[in-house]
Formats: structure tokens, sequence, C-alpha cells
């Protein structure tokens, strides 16, 4: 049977293909240190398990195509607070962040167009673009730059016929770099001087480290055409098996164009809806005690990782991952040794092989990703387990 | 802002157009009785809110992308009980049927391709088509002939070089019919013999009247390679809203390119699936108490429609929904007649348009689709508000 040509364009997670040996390690008795998984082990509040224990209507029934209203005017009293004003037409309630991306770039990407954004970046981005019959056109960054990309002359050199818009991740993921005011102020002016849509996934816009106040690319009414919005409930709440996010756009066509979808798919869950919109009266110590722990965590595996000769890797200021250069040949052997050759007192480790991360075939092949959604303890573990797999890999 | 080409073919819910004047002739103090609603009025089984109780994880975590194993085995025994095997990665948990159905579409239809569906057919299957730069070649029927389309002729007539799949609603929604076992077995020979998918969107499996066994294409093992079974939750077990449904295929590669588009957007909602998983303990005595009642209300909505001089309607043998062509020049104009200017005692009635049904141009102006989702004293005025609306906007 055929396929379609967009679907075979795409890639199944490249993580998947080290579950059979994960699997293999664990049952020959090794423990796996796991750096790989994006999955925050924060607990959810209470909030939310009182909304859903306290949900009394007899019927499970569809809400809204747009979102369930109490969610909505949640979502607007947290931009208010963060001195954003969206009106409530401006809100599409979507199944997580991933959908609110997916439904953006339905709207704006046709075949053929592309989409700006800096790489290494969130590899589900690829599929989505494929899906619209688009690709990602990469902006490039360096490890010893710290993956920094805001710069007006390399953006601007990667524009041509077919971008249609620029996707930036802010703050990063898998990068962690966070922008300044300044860089974002320039990033909008760019997008309007070449009316390019400017889609700032800003689901880790809470997970920032030097102090910085909370930004998004909504702060920038003089963009309204251009500017939208993905965010979610998912790591903000640690609540990334609720599946609640939102698109905001205060492009009016844009939101009327993403209602058809929206429409389509007849409405998010009803229960996770409800609960998230209480999950909004958490207060600002829970994100204080959150960020604090994540940088702690953050500040030991940068340490750990300067203190392994020939890794490249700038502490980076927000969301909870990294990118390092490793001193390997192909941080993909290396995992696969990792999981079927190595050992220290029964333990290894597991990260994200770099190289997914990007579009530029070859790049990023001594890269890896590392999550920091472990506790201290586990973390300090995994990095020495890296370096000692560094050591013994290089002297096979 | 320039969008895609693909939106832009999509439409809005033509049903939306109503409400501004819905919501205004309720301000005026009118009573609308709805027969335009797909969400059922009936209990969703206790099952499912114990089980959202007793969930007791700290951490609102994801799911694996194909789902949740208790909710797949469920899925599988529930299969297995009606005669039909699936393997664990036959199944793929998806949000709700509509996500099932953009799956299905985005693996198999491509820029240019068809794909073959009876009219009138489920509106939202139109953006999913769209949406993959591909479109629906509607097969004929007519009202008088009770919407059947299971001829062999009548739809080999409609396959062309584009053609890439068949898709069937069995039971049927908007029409309610329901295929002979003879009629599927013939269509899994056609789509075999024209090498094209057949895509079954089984949703209202359950809704059968006319002491009918539970029927899928599943149950065609020759035609592995074909069949494509859309599943959901939210009809079987009146739980629209928890957005749980499936994909199911004996075809591995269909499969295997499904499990890019599951793993791009992460995982269905954990609470949701747990929950779901539960509600395939609920037996058939529950099943039967439902048939027994919409079955009634089925009856009540058919004789009614009957009484009414110059409306054509053959009762359909499954679903809740049917068509029905009215004595009146435009069902368009004729609903909002009947929300503007028609009272009887203050109360009106609101159904959905026929046309938005049908892909060919003017087609199913003057009909009509009923949901019988509400309780059987509603549903009579109901249906005499529809009698007495005819008789008033006839002799304006």
């Amino acid at each position: 049977m055929k396929f379609s040509s967009k679907v075979e364009k795409c890639q199944l997670s490249p993580i998947r293909k080290f579950y059979p040996y994960a699997v293999e390690a664990q049952k020959r008795g090794k423990t796996i240190y796991h750096l790989n998984i994006g999955q925050p082990d924060v607990e959810t509040p209470k909030a939310f398990f009182d909304a859903v224990r306290e949900f009394s209507s007899p019927v499970m029934a569809y809400t809204a195509s747009p979102g369930l209203p109490a969610l909505i005017e949640a979502i607007q009293g947290y931009y208010d607070k963060l001195g954003m004003h969206f009106d409530t037409d401006d809100i599409l309630i979507t199944t997580g962040g991933s959908e609110a991306l997916a439904i953006a770039m339905q709207c704006i990407l046709d075949d053929g167009d592309e989409i700006l954004i800096p790489e290494p970046f969130y590899p589900n981005y690829s599929t989505m673009a494929y899906t619209c019959g688009a690709k990602i056109h990469p902006v490039p960054t360096k490890p010893e730059e710290g993956y920094w990309y805001a710069d007006r002359a390399r953006i601007e050199a990667e524009i041509n016929d077919h971008t249609r818009a620029i996707l930036l991740t802010n703050p990063g993921n898998p990068t962690g770099t966070v922008l300044t005011d300044e860089e974002m102020r320039m990033l909008v002016d760019v997008a309007k001087e070449h009316d390019l849509f400017l889609i700032g996934d800003e689901a880790y816009r809470e997970f920032v480290y030097g102090g910085e106040g909370l930004r998004s690319f909504g702060e920038f009414p003089d963009a309204a055409e251009n500017v939208v919005i993905i965010d979610t409930c998912s790591k903000r709440f640690s609540a990334c098996g609720a599946r609640v996010g939102c698109l905001i756009s205060r492009n009016r066509e844009l939101m009327n164009h993403a209602m058809k979808y929206a429409q389509a798919r007849l409405c998010v869950a009803t229960l996770d809806q409800t609960a998230c919109a209480h999950l909004y009266s958490v207060g600002p110590e829970y994100f204080a005690a959150v960020r604090e722990e994540y940088k702690r965590r953050r500040d030991t595996v940068v340490r750990k990782l300067q203190e392994i000769p020939g890794v490249v890797c700038e502490c980076p200021k927000g969301a909870f991952y990294l990118m390092a250069a490793l001193p390997v040949d192909d941080a993909d052997k290396f995992q696969m040794w990792l999981l079927r050759e190595f050992d220290d007192h029964g333990d290894t480790v597991m990260f994200a092989p770099g190289e997914p991360f990007y579009a530029t075939p070859g790049k990023g092949r001594n890269e890896i990703r590392i999550a920091y959604v472990i506790e201290q303890k586990k973390l300090e573990r995994a990095l020495d387990l890296l370096r000692l797999g560094i050591e013994a890999y290089n002297k096979r």
C-alpha cells in the first residue's frame, strides 16, 4: 500500500532504538540513570487532584471547541498579572502545547514553505512541519557560544522567499538558552520587517534562573499580527499527562483559521481542563521553590560537566535541559556502548544523543542533551557515570 | 499575512452561525428544543468516576505515546469477546476518534489524493482531508432509498486514479444506516481489488436496533493490509469529554507511520486513559439498557416525522442520528426563521441543516439531521414543533 509522501519524511523517535537495549541491560541487573527524559519529578500541585475528585457532573460531556471558559479566564488572569492582556478570543485551549504547535503550523505553512528555527531544536517540530508539506530551515549555532542565535545578521541571512515564520523556543529546549529583552525586541522587528509569523514556544517560561522576569513575545502589541504564543500547563505545573495547553494570538484571522481545526477535533479533555483551571490558583511560592530546586540541579550538572576534560558546555539560563559537546566520536555509538558494554558497580547512564536535534546533516554528532529532572543525588551519580564512561570509551 | 491554502479550504462549523440567534431567542424568553447536538444525555458509567477519584500518583506524568498498557489490554479484551483478535501493536490510543481519523488520513492521503465517502457524511471529515492536501470524493445516495450506498457498481463508478481510501461510518452519522454482513464483505472485496485502504469509523458500533450483532471491518483478516478501524469511548460509554479513542489496524507499516504522529504529540491524557480502561469492565446490561432507550427514541422520531406531510424519512437501523428531507425550500433559511420568527407557546426547535453534510454543491438543501439524544418527552415536543414550524413556514 502507498503512504503519504509527508509521513514518509517523518521519523520515529530516535531514542526508541535504545529501549530494547535498556530493557536488556536492566534484565542483566544494571541500574540506569536517566538524563534522557523530559518528565519532571516535581509533584503536581494538590489543586489539580482536588478539582478532579470534586468533579460531579454525571455525564463526561464535550466542552466547547475553544475551551472551558473557566480555564480561558484563568489563563487570561495569569497573563494579566504578567502585564499582558489577551481577549477571550485570543486564547484557544489545545491538547497540550503539541496541538497548539500543530494547529499553528497547519494554519501558516503550505507545501514548499520554510519555517526558520535555530538548531539544535525540539525534534517533534520536524514532524509537524513535514505534515504541512513544509520544512525546517535551521539557523546555525555553536556549542562554544552556548548555542546563542539572537543575531540579526545571522537570522536575516537565512530568510528567503519560502520563509513563512520564525519559531523560537524560549527558554530553549534542548539548549536552555534565554533571550534578553533586547534580543526579543530585535527578533520581533525582524519578523515585522519580513512579514513573518513569530511563533514563541514558551512552555518553559517559569524556568529562568538568573532572576529574570517571566518574558513573553506577547509583550509586543505592535506585532499583534505576527506573534503566536504556544503555552502549556505541562511543565509550568508538572502536569504533562493532563495534555492541556493553549494557542494565543491577537491575529484574528489566524485564530479564526485555528478554530476550524479546533472544531474538527471537537474539544480538549473536559476533566483535565477543569483541573488545570484550578492550577492557576497556585501562588508564586510554588514557582519559587521549583525554580530554586532546578537551579541547584543545573548548577550541579554544569559544574560536573565542566570538570570532565574535553567537554564543551556553557551554563544555560533556563528550562531544565542543556546541550553539551563530548570528547567522543559519536554520541549515538557512545550511548549504545554505555548500555551494552559499560557499567560502574552495576550502574550506567542514558542521555539523548544530539544529532536528531539538528536539521543540518552530520551536525551534533558528538553532542548530547541532558534533562536535569531527577533528584540531586541521582544527578551527581549520573554525571560521574558519564565521566567514567567517556574515559573508558576513549580507552577501548 | 498569508495562510496555508489548505486551511483556507476548510470551513468553520456551519452550525455556529445560528448560535447568536439562538442566544437572542433565549433572551427573549423562548425555549429551544435541541435536535442538533450529538452529545448523549446518558450518564457515564460510575466506573469512570471511581477510577478518577482513586487515581493516586502524585505526578500527573506523561504516558507512553502508544497509550496506557491497561487501556490497550482492555480494548484487546473487548475485541476478543467480539471474536476479533488484535495484537498490542495493532492498537494505538488516540485523543478521541477524531485524532485517530486525522492520523489515519495523514498517513494515507497526499496532495491531490481522494478519499471516497458516501454522502451525506460527518462534516469534520472534510477538514481532515483538506489538511492532507486531499479531498473527499462523494458516493451519492438518496433520502428515498434511506441513504443506502452499499452497491458495488455505484461505488466502483467513483473510483479513479486519485482514490486512496474508502471511508465508511458504520453505523452511519448522520444517516443511521447500518451495513449488512454481505455488504461489508462486498466493500472489503472492492477495497482489496482496487488496492485501497478501507477506513471503518465504528464510533457507533453498539447502537444497532434490529438485534444485529456488533459488526466491525476488523472481522475480515484477509484484508489485514487494507482495513483501518476508528474507535472511541465517546459514544460507547457516553464519555465524549474524556477524549479517548483508538486507531486499529493489522497493517504494520501503517501503524509504524501512525506512531510518528503519536510520538510528535507525546501522549493521550493520562487520567482519562486510566478511567477509560475501567469503562471496559461495564457489562452487557449497560448496553442493553442504553440501546433500548435509543431504540424507543428512534421509533418516536421516525413515527412523528412520517406523520408530517411531505417529509421523506426511512427508518434508520443504527447510531442516534437520522437524516430527513423536509417539504421546505431551504433548511438553513427555515432554521433561521424558526429561531427569529417562530414560536409555539414560547417554544422552538433546532436541528442541523443538511447541506454541510454533502460535498456535492446544492445537495441536501431541504434535508436536516436530527440527533435523538434528549429524553422521550422533549423529543416528542421537538417533533411537534418541527411539524408546526413547517406548516407555518410554508404559509408565510
